[in-house]
């Protein structure tokens, strides 16, 4: 055991595109673990578009990252000393560990996993917010029904690839916009996807026209700026918008705003924005339901893996660039 | 009576601010009512935001006005002449009898009217479509419940004068948006709002910091623009916006799109678009509702008649400049 804890810590606030240049990579002694305590060993630390939102000052659903603390992250990590009647030595746990090798924690918001059951980078991706965040979103916003058409942006990506696969699943056709013709090809090859649009590639609102005869009747929005606007323009008669995320406009100093909102007016359609936290006490049922549909080979994940905590700040760059492909997370020790 | 017709027809379609130049005033020979017909004499002619809306090509609610038709309008009207078993002479009806002196119609989407009961005028105010709208709006969409704060724009507007009393009979705090000091002194003395912010003289965002303490629960947004983003700062949790039109940017060649739209998804809040056309089997509950407040004298009703069917460009853009006080209307006719 390393005798020092490596973090990454907010240096300064970025106001455009987030870099390097705003965080600092500090060493300090390994924290100790109080009564009632536990020391972790980060193994997979999630990289998520939120941790963008994350850096702004202001009200938001969570408060912003301090300067000078430990970048805010969601990580599997294994149980090193306990002082906590919950938790012993050799448990494989979730929680909110911040980028860096180790944490102490209290056990709030901590929770066990089965190392056995899935790939533990699959518990920060399907089988965590991600997956939690899809399910909820599109089960309990979107209200799919059997025949209906659902689009979904970011298609391939953490949250999408579930989106698309449950609305599959729900009995709906199902249409996916990502960027570049390998994750397109994923998209309709192994997720099932009844069509995929290659808005790198292809004018969105043509391809939108082709592929929803009938309207959307569901956008889960993971995008927001150029792509929401277009979906806007083919809208069903009473289509509902998730808005989970908008990974287009977190590094923009200047948000697009939708041009084309009055759509909701015409369709009679509405635009409702989800937090996942919301739904923390169900979050049991989707697991079952997730975990039932993998097991029945009906639901595929795709994780992507990148090595070394030193790596952090330009991992998460690989994010808002869309090099990602499927849920993008940060290895830090075996 | 006079035996000709004028007509204000489509000459053109605007691409900015509608005006005098996209209409041709013409005359033309009294149309006589076939079987099952009747002849109408226009009495006063609805002006409403919807009305730039029905000059852009393109698919919306409703089709577009076509180029040498008469413009659409709702009025009241006087029956002339009737081949229509449900309609006598001297009957004073409402329909969509267009921008003109006479006009035939066979029945379909006319209704009497007393004209015992209220002034003409407000049959096509807070007893008729802009009623309506704020009726279902508000009830449907915002859901109001007691102790909620419900802002309105175009507050003293034909549709916003009917949200914020209504709003106030539902026991809601409701705070209105207008422009100039008369408007909101009109809105607080004699409407029954709590607070109007002037947005011509005072900061938008910090008078709503002040006047809704606790957030905004339901904001109806008649007006769209920098008032409507000013208003997505300050939303509640789980805060519903009515999109009933967006009068600030009807004139615009790019619209303006809400760029605090990711505010609904920090709130989990709802943007919902409606028509008040999808109501129509409910108009009678509402209209009973609407009629009992007025003679309670809960529900008070301003109507800003210009005389003229000469007028009507001018009259038109009274509504984008907001110079009417009240519902406008066009007396064409005693």
């Amino acid at each position: 055991m390393s005798e020092s804890n490596r973090q990454y810590l907010l240096k300064s606030r970025p106001t455009g595109m987030v870099g390097a240049e705003h965080f600092e990579f500090a060493e300090s002694a390994l924290p100790q673990p109080g009564e009632g305590e536990m020391l972790v060993r980060n193994l997979y630390i999630s990289l998520d578009p939120a941790m963008r939102g994350w850096l702004n000052e202001g009200k938001s659903y969570v408060p912003p990252v301090g300067i000078g603390e430990v970048m805010r992250a969601i990580s599997v990590a294994r149980v090193v000393t306990s002082n906590h009647s919950g938790f012993s030595e050799g448990d494989v746990v979730s929680g909110i560990f911040g980028v860096q090798d180790y944490a102490v924690s209290d056990g709030q918001g901590v929770h066990k996993i089965d190392p056995n059951l899935a790939p533990l980078p699959r518990y920060l991706g399907t089988l965590g917010m991600p997956g939690m965040t899809a399910y909820f979103g599109l089960m309990d916003i979107g209200k799919p029904e059997p025949g209906q058409t659902v689009v979904v942006s970011g298609a391939t990506g953490a949250v999408g690839q579930v989106v698309g696969q449950v609305a599959k699943i729900k009995g709906c056709r199902v249409v996916g916009i990502a960027g570049g013709p390998e994750k397109c090809d994923h998209a309709t090859s192994k997720l099932g996807y009844d069509a995929c649009i290659d808005y790198k590639n292809e004018d969105v609102k043509k391809a939108l026209a082709a592929h929803c005869p009938k309207g959307v009747d569901i956008y889960f929005d993971n995008v927001g700026g150029a792509i929401l606007d277009a979906v806007l323009t083919r809208l069903a008669m009473r289509a509902r918008i998730v808005i989970c995320g908008a990974i287009s406009q977190y590094n923009s100093t200047e948000v697009q705003g939708p041009k084309n909102y009055m759509s909701l007016l015409v369709h009679r359609a509405s635009m409702t924005g989800m937090v996942v936290f919301d739904y923390v006490k169900r979050y049991g049922d989707a697991a079952q339901d997730l975990a039932t549909w993998m097991a029945e080979g009906k639901l595929a994940s795709q994780e992507h893996v990148v090595e070394g905590l030193e790596t952090f700040p330009d991992a998460l760059l690989k994010l808002f660039s869309g090099e990602n492909f499927g849920k993008l997370v940060l290895k830090v020790a075996d």
